[in-house]
């Protein structure tokens, strides 16, 4: 797969790349051990630094390898990817050991970080946690310093999406229940 | 404003009001004193009991009446009230005293529950503080237990968002940056 309309983003901006709710893939690696999950419960939490949220459920592998590493990837997945994100979302690797493969996943690494960023997404930030205790234990919320930011070119440059000019399959998917999802829509702009 | 098509929603899929991560207006009232405010950083946290995560800034009037009177509410506004949600993210009350009057907000209640509603929307929940002093003063973040739920049927119900068979204007909202939203787009089922 190709990685050549990957750009990096700066930091303060990479709150944009979340600001419109796309449902994301959870990424994490530790050692050779390495997974990802599907989530609807991400969100931005400051622009500078650059923080982030997400929900890990306790039952999950996903946040076994967060909690071990230290790290976690958020990545949005978009339409081309609409029956890798369901699979990701409801099979787990405690279930089954080749969830990866059995999904289609194809992982790649940007320089100097070990956390795993599954290619074909559109958007993806690289966090190192901060360490929550109460909030992991308690909410199953865990809070990131976003270290590595990089979107697809063709549907975000100049701290921008670009829906509109792009092909449909690059959109943005924000999931309901039950295998539902949404796709990003028009862009409108308020004028006032 | 007719209220005539608002219904209960269970509290149990109250997240599914949230999860396509839409836009949200955040209001609150201490006494006399109200007001409401736009925010992107919105989230579910938990499905039962049901609660969600809000990043309320420290320089908002809003987040003074949430501290006050101990609850909040997060609505989603719609197509229709796009100048209104830009405006609403964009003038303090703290600088102008009759905000909600020149954003056109009109609030309603819910039986028993003080926390004001803005007229419009297509969604609203009523949420409780679960006090968390670490999350509120080092993120900003304010954890609530939702209390009430409720959504305007034409677009939500049988636990369901059915945007296709609605007009336009009732889309939800999802904010960027500068001005710029997307509407929610097409639905789509994974196949697998």
């Amino acid at each position: 797969m190709s990685h050549s309309y990957i750009a990096p983003v700066e930091l303060e901006k990479a709150y944009r790349l979340l600001n419109h709710g796309p449902t994301v893939l959870v990424s994490a690696q530790h050692g050779d051990d390495c997974n990802v999950m599907a989530a609807a419960w991400a969100c931005a939490l400051e622009f500078k630094p650059a923080k982030v949220s997400v929900v890990l459920d306790k039952s999950t592998k996903t946040r076994q390898l967060v909690e071990q590493s230290g790290y976690f990837t958020l990545q949005v997945p978009c339409y081309a990817q609409l029956n890798m994100t369901k699979q990701l979302g409801t099979i787990s690797k405690l279930d089954d050991p080749q969830k990866l493969e059995h999904c289609g996943v194809e992982l790649f690494y940007q320089e100097d970080l070990s956390s795993p960023l599954v290619s074909g997404c559109i958007a993806w930030l690289v966090c190192k946690i901060i360490p929550e205790p109460h909030n992991q234990s308690a909410h199953d919320l865990f809070i990131g310093s976003v270290v590595g930011a990089w979107a697809d070119s063709r549907v975000f440059r100049d701290g921008h999406w670009h829906f509109q000019d792009a092909p449909k399959e690059l959109r943005s998917l924000h999931y309901i229940a039950g295998g539902t999802f949404y796709l990003i829509g028009e862009e409108v702009k308020a004028d006032i």
